[in-house]
């Protein structure tokens, strides 16, 4: 990770990758005169899942962070470990994420135009960006973001106790990771939609909302927080508690 | 495993993630106004099995047993291959289930709070934290339980022909794991719901009945021996078994 | 392979294993009063190629054949290559599958006990046992059998090139093993339910007139024949055009 | 890939296993009788991307390709790398899909025979065979297309950076391309039915055409172009631009 520029790129790419596929799935699921309209929300975290999967694979150079959670994960847990923090090539990783989530978006809007111009149902097309409840209480929808966003950092960073930056790559780390975010949806998604990732949820709602999305409703800009705060509260606790926690790395 | 508190969080740990994630998608499927009402019985299948793949992850330092019938199975095969059985280890671990299990069973609980709380079935709010049967009867329950329990400890016990413990981490034994669990969910699941683990099953009966949860019914205390006993049953008739049973072991 | 003892052994538990979970999770989607009942086609599939994995698991001794296919496949890519056939052991593992399968199915049906009593559709009891075509009609059945099993044994002797049987084993084969029979399920299973190997259908079909299954109705003999000859039509003719269609052993 | 015969050899055979199982899984789910009837969009996208698994397990000779705009892409990505273009292999290779996705999509119509014939909607026959837009636009529809076929193909070049093409082979590769045509059906397969590779859509319109399929429609031969040069498009610039967009391949 010496070279900010490269970093950029590996997070740029890898995470524009991860919202083109998971902002697809979603409107594969929700929209008007897809093939996979009504295909359930198994298809979803399978979607979301291996879109992670997909943009870990790409990414390798800059550990695949891919989410603002995880990387703060990685700062906290650096810091409380007593490591050097790499600021700039963690502060230009969340740039390349939040930058590579409003491509992917697009992207994703590109690849299901027509089905946009279809939808009549304006929720269906927000929906399709970012999260929203499924009931409404800021307090309690961010309780669940924080449990969920825990687990994925939590369990990211029991992969290499030591620096754990480096051994997220390879298929093997990949599909590990794919999978925990199936579960992470098909267990913890419920309330929320798991955001679990403040870029997959903040610059796809930006996208929205600067998009010229025919008929689209206004982007919930009221819940917004919620998804940003949440993950980074519960990346933020895994990074700190996993030295406390994983009895692998106290051994 | 020479650190007998480190084999107690190891395994408190590992259980909390294993009860999180897999009461979490019973929440999702049932409970009222989630993203994945009525997902079906797949989605709790792999909801479990991968529950089962991410506890695995983070629980390396004990062997991941996560489960007293997975425990009573290595006790068992020790004492029919002769070995030293590490019994203040074996303990400790299932103090360890039982607590992580209480607690992850709280925490998808928090997670789904305001579902609890718009669910208006009692019964489905059982359901979430603990099995019961399709058809009750305690005897053909109980013969369900020691099947589909002595399934996955026997599988299990085959990945380490000599001193399995050792062998139950990483990310390919943990989904090996996690996969067999799917797969006995799905075929063995049909009566009782698998249980298959005792932890799994008591200790999230018992945060049902002292949370205080609202519009909860009775914690069906008559049922809650079948899930104990059954798959201690099966866990040590494969423990019992195994030595005899692979050809790969007897070689 | 050297003790045939083992090889009865390994073939048995490993086949054994692989119907008890086959056959199970057509009990859990298709009896009455079950968890999964309905849960679909994709359910079943999944069952039965994590079935396939759980069996070649424990079942590596004898290299996890647990089909009479695959052994049939094995003999005849032996003979075209000029190897040595053992052929006692694949005479003695043929029995072991047999055998195994016969108990698995009496297995599931213990586990099963009373939803094959509250199921009143004698056809949805033979179902769970052995397979029956959508369309009946013998020629195009054993076509499709025909093929669907060429697809089976064909891959699984690409894994090894040369002397296929070592290679089966270990949990990635397994799993690829696993998954070859998952899509050959959803892909090939339509119109005869994808026997592909004549021990899973015949040895059931055995239990199923034997067992004091209530309100079962006639066993179909009639059908038999089709899911035992065309397996093993497709597992030599795999077995012989192997050596020619597979580049990487000619090259 | 010395040898051109047995490059020819490799990509027929694998890519027939992908149109048999691929267009199986298709008209397990559509067509009348099946025992997949129904099975919905997520079934056709593992069917679909196990049944690329099992294509790339026995095409390991030529590097699994199996797909046109793969191969474009290999060709764009070595001309723009500089490396010297293996011209005849590739093109060879390309001559095996197209002769290997007509043999396939014949097999498949062979194992659903009766249900062609049973089948009443020329539209479900046609869909079998070849893809169909849900709302029909060739513009959006091509960018849907060069849109998922670029994911597909940068993905792929992401695992080997240098000469991608020994990289694919072996079971956990095959599995990472085989996910990776999951999630790009489930994903971005909405509005097209994903052809991705002009071979597996041109073939089997050739197929529908000239094959006395009972009651069949026309064979939609004026959107055909579309799921060819779509593909093409986008594996011609993902071989393109994966030297400038992948990180790792820059280090």
């Amino acid at each position: 990770m010496d070279n900010l520029g490269l970093v950029l790129l590996s997070e740029t790419v890898g995470t524009a990758l991860l919202l083109l596929l998971g902002t697809g799935v979603v409107a594969n699921v929700v929209l008007a005169k897809t093939k996979g309209f009504g295909g359930g929300f198994l298809m979803i975290n399978f979607g979301w899942g291996l879109a992670v999967f997909a943009g870990v694979l790409v990414s390798g150079y800059s550990g695949a962070q891919l989410n603002p959670a995880v990387t703060i994960g990685l700062v906290v847990n650096g810091l409380v470990q007593g490591d050097e923090v790499p600021w700039a090539a963690y502060g230009v990783a969340v740039v390349g994420q939040l930058l590579g989530a409003f491509i992917g978006a697009v992207l994703a809007w590109l690849t299901y135009k027509q089905h946009f111009d279809a939808e009549e149902d304006p929720a269906a097309k927000l929906g399709t960006f970012s999260t929203g409840p499924g009931i409404r209480s800021y307090g309690w929808n961010l309780v669940t973001e924080i449990i969920a966003t825990f687990v994925l950092v939590f369990v990211i960073l029991s992969f290499g106790l030591n620096g754990a930056d480096e051994a997220l790559t390879g298929p093997l780390s990949a599909l590990a990771v794919g999978f925990t975010v199936v579960v992470i949806g098909a267990s913890l998604g419920g309330p929320t939609g798991y955001a679990i990732n403040p870029a997959r949820d903040l610059a796809p709602r930006i996208a929205h909302a600067v998009l010229p999305i025919a008929g689209k409703g206004d982007s919930d800009w009221g819940y917004a927080w919620v998804p940003v705060v949440g993950p980074l509260i519960g990346g933020a606790l895994a990074g700190a508690l996993a030295p406390v926690l994983l009895a692998s790395g106290l051994a």
